[in-house]
């Protein structure tokens, strides 16, 4: 069993990667080879069989024929833009996120080895006036560049697959909180930096209410999923091979009260509240009433409660 | 007032055409000019303004460039390949269905002048475990690569529309028929060819049940709508810029029924049934019931009964 994680490097590469280490088989074999292929050279992982890295731009069709191989068995396809820069940077989001899975598709295709393909969407495909609950039955009426795109990868990655090209499966991430490593260009990236800072004892700002409601999950669970996620038999997947992952809805009020049950009182206090038009105007569309009854009944779960995710952080990441 | 019809040699661009001179006006505006464009030199209409004729490959984005002129006030994206073709021929499928559509959003965005956009989308857009009734406010889960195409230009038209680059507007076309000219590869091909054949003498095959549901526009009502899709106020549009245009839902039987009633017992006589299972398990695949309530309260409509849309085939274009 070789495996591939295409974005390898980013904070949800990296915990798949050490989750399959730890785990040594999937999809009833045992690995041989993890390959980490990213933009910027990822960090290998420590694992009891062979960890190659490779630096990859998914934007070039060539770059990609080069790093995924003929005996990759099953391939992440992790490696994207987030939203809030594929809406400043449109070039970019359309060469990552639209042509990047075009690219990858297309090689799996020339090989012709239909490989499993586990593909990262996003809660961000849920919008505009579509009404609530959302979930796997959802219109997908996305009202940012980055969540078009991601719909976009939702329907190759069916077409791919019922033409026989892969074995695909996409799974509509919810927003990853506690994320490691620094704030970035996300517009939820607010949604970990209030809890990550603080708990380093460093300053945070909150662009948004306390009662702004969003749906979680912690980078743990996320890749417990994605593991399950690769191992799902294609005949339990039906005739939409993407599905809402499941995760929970929080306020953010909920959020800081796990932290300060977890933490103690000190790291709340460190919270600036200061309002974000854009970021407000970006995630004040995104969607919180969220069902994920498939990947449920596939086995895929959420976190039991967000005090959860805080210790995960602690755990693992501080 | 400049219109620039993509795909104008086809069937439904021929019927814009006409019906655009007719009306002398689009958009509270004189007409100038209309550009027919399509990859075959397509036939110029009567007209008492100014037409003008280009071949032009939507897979290409050169020939792209040099179609989309600077004055061109609205465009009608309606190139296309059909589904059958594009099941068939997956690579000319994605690259006219696919990039094409791509090529000429992005030709918009460079001359910056925020054309009007109407994008003829189709009811292929709809399949998968989906509950009916299906319309504006379904998830597209489309079962073909052609459909697939479809929902992918309905997020590019969305996504282009929002960032300010087009003016969009994007029409789920039911089935058009009776279809005038020759059977064509679309699935949905015998769908005209046993009216139109039989209403000319000529045997022509039916390859489905005659209890077989579809949803049906004639051509004459989906210039129509066309014309009334570019005229509609943005403002009106809501999140959501492509939605289902108007048809109505018959069977086979009704459709024979139609024919005899308008055009005596005989033609139906020349109808050979004969079970052709590729057709059968590509078209078993579409919904047929189907709302299209956005388009209705806009102004759009469907036909009366189907005697209309044999009596306009008998009037038009036998
Ligand atoms: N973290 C979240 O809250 C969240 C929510 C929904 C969806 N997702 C999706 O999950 C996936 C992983 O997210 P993450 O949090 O690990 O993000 P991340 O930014 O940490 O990781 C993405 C990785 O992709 C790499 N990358 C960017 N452009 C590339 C290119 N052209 N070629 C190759 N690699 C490239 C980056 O270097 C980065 O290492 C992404 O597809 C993301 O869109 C994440
Ligand atoms: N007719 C229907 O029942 C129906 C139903 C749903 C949707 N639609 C859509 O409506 C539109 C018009 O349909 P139609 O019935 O007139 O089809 P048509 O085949 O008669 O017309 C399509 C035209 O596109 C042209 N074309 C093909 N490839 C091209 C390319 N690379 N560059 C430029 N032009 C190219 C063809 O030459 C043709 O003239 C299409 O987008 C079609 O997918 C039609």
């Amino acid at each position: 069993m070789n495996i591939l994680i295409i974005g390898g490097g980013g904070v949800v590469g990296q915990k798949l990667a050490t989750a399959l280490a730890r785990k040594g088989r999937l999809r009833g074999k045992d690995i041989a080879r993890i390959t980490l292929a990213d933009i910027v050279s990822p960090a290998p992982v420590n694992a009891p069989f062979s960890i190659e890295t490779k630096v990859c731009d998914i934007a070039d069709a060539t770059s990609v024929a080069e790093t995924i191989a003929q005996d990759d068995d099953v391939i992440y396809l992790l490696a994207a833009i987030v939203s809030g820069q594929a809406e400043t940077d449109f070039d970019l989001g359309m060469n990552v996120n639209l042509h990047g899975p075009l690219n990858v598709l297309e090689r799996c295709r020339a090989l012709g080895t239909c490989p499993v393909v586990v593909f990262t969407s996003s809660i961000a495909v849920y919008g505009g006036e579509v009404t609530d609950p959302l979930g796997d039955h959802s219109n997908l009426n996305p009202q940012t560049s980055y969540g078009g795109q991601k719909a976009i990868a939702e329907i190759l990655i069916n077409d791919y697959t019922r033409k026989g090209f892969i074995d695909g499966r996409g799974f509509r991430l919810p927003t990853i909180s506690v994320r490691p490593g620094k704030a970035n260009l996300a517009a939820s990236s607010f949604m970990s930096s209030i809890l990550r800072e603080p708990l380093n004892g460093v300053e945070a700002v909150c662009p948004v209410d306390d009662n702004f409601l969003h749906y979680y999950l912690s980078p743990r669970k996320c890749a417990e999923n994605l593991v399950i996620g690769a191992e799902v038999a294609a005949s339990d997947l039906g005739m939409n091979r993407c599905m809402q992952m499941p995760g929970r809805t929080w306020s953010i009020r909920q959020l800081i009260d796990a932290m300060t049950a977890v933490a103690g009182p000190e790291p709340a206090k460190l919270i600036r509240w200061e309002d974000q038009p854009e970021v407000r105007r970006i995630v004040s569309g995104w969607k919180w009433d969220i069902h994920a009854d498939k990947a449920e009944r596939l086995g895929l779960g959420a976190d039991d409660s967000f005090e959860d995710n805080v210790r995960y952080y602690l755990e693992e990441d501080k």
